[in-house]
């Protein structure tokens, strides 16, 4: 897959893909990057694209001429006109599944609007996807690109080491991760859970599955409501807001709910 | 304020905030940045900082050791300890408002994971906030504590050249941003919206404020839930309604609600 970017930064894209996995995937060929610096395409030979905005107000906007130029230029590169993406907080949110969708695509451009924006013109124009990372406003389009680029490239057959990492980890049947640990077994006094010790996989399981519950519920409980839900997670849920409403209503005998270890 | 990002690849972090309106705050002292590497505190000569995780799975895990010892050099640099801010897909969702929050500390510590994350002893010992820019999975947390530095710096008085930038841009009363432009007037065939030029203030605000509510009803319906609205907005958005039952119904007399130049 090839993803280029168009942008007034193109060393700054450059040099954030050439560190660690995305690095690796660049010179494995896995997946591959252009830039184009929009500047090049400037109305004028000073290479200035930008302009006060029409009716007033702060700030100066990317002029439409240069932008589409620019646009269809990169798109004229490949045989089959690629989808454009540009990043705006003004837009459907990014999720795990649109990585996905776009993971499945050939060839994929981002536009990288900065300063105030884009003549809308241009946009309605060229645009296929007016995608946002989410609700916070960034100084320009770049770190969006990257952060959309990382979320698609690592579901790229090849980019990451073991294919099975990108199924496991967060967001895998809409919950989040459980904890994990690693060496040393005790740290500052702390143990490893036993259960992880025990080399028992299906409880080892059960107990991940059971973390990765409680902490949905604990911290996003919004994300139970599409989780993929079987009928022994249903029970444990329940199971957790019984316990909180008898701890709730003070019946004091928690010790019913404690192991034997823990009495 | 002072950044202070924890990372294995310090040098993408410095790069990627060398450009455009983060370098130029750099440049100025509006705000600092420092990165310390974690692998810098590794248990052994080797540097190496990761092992596998207990109990099985795929990839690999940092370990405790070296990321509390560097949690904790790197607070030890500042009087009043700062918020220690670890990303991750497994917690509560960046927005405007946090970012708000964030741009009013003195200092801020970012903890970036790699690999499949950190050991659970170490974040609960250090960490004060878990913090996800949005439900998707990254190689690691670089782009992520990037993302969020770009939108507190922004906040932070002096960074953007004029303050009001900050204020207009998009998610104000929580509604998208109306559509602008610039340089030319007519772009292939395509003439700016004529109240642009009109020069009457108060026309071209409303008809900004109309298209905001245009949008963010068409784009991210979501948002006019909490959206702060006046009411001429609820007016305007209750017409819009309207407009569209009665096309849907097929009442055939559209043109009752063109304009005299439309018709």
């Amino acid at each position: 897959m090839i993803f280029h970017v168009l942008t007034l930064f193109p060393e700054m894209i450059e040099q954030a893909c050439r560190t660690s996995i995305l690095g690796r995937a660049l010179e494995a060929g896995s997946i591959c990057l252009r830039t184009t610096n929009i500047r090049d395409f400037a109305d004028n030979p000073n290479g200035r694209i930008d302009d006060y905005c029409y009716g007033g107000g702060a700030g100066l906007l990317m002029q439409p001429g240069p932008v589409c130029r620019a646009v269809e230029a990169a798109c004229g590169e490949y045989e089959e006109r690629p989808r454009v993406i540009y990043v705006t907080p003004q837009a459907e949110v990014f999720t795990q599944a649109k990585a996905e969708e776009f993971a499945a695509c050939k060839n994929l451009v981002f536009l990288c609007g900065h300063y105030e924006g884009i003549d809308e013109r241009a946009l309605s124009r060229v645009v296929t996807d007016y995608v946002s990372i989410g609700d916070y406003v960034l100084t320009g389009g770049e770190l969006p690109a990257l952060v959309m680029i990382d979320a698609i490239s690592r579901l790229v057959p090849g980019v990451l080491h073991n294919d099975a990492s990108a199924e496991i980890e967060s967001f895998h049947d809409n919950l989040l991760e459980y904890p994990q640990y690693t060496r040393p077994e005790v740290f500052e006094g702390e143990r490893v859970p036993p259960i992880l010790l025990s080399g028992h996989h299906a409880n080892i399981e059960r107990w991940r599955r059971e973390e990765s519950l409680r902490r949905t519920r604990e911290r996003r409980p919004d994300l139970l409501k599409t989780a993929a839900l079987t009928s022994m997670d249903r029970i444990f849920l329940d199971e957790l807001s019984r316990r909180e409403e008898l701890k709730a209503s003070g019946s004091g005998d928690e010790d019913i709910w404690k192991t034997e270890e823990e009495k």
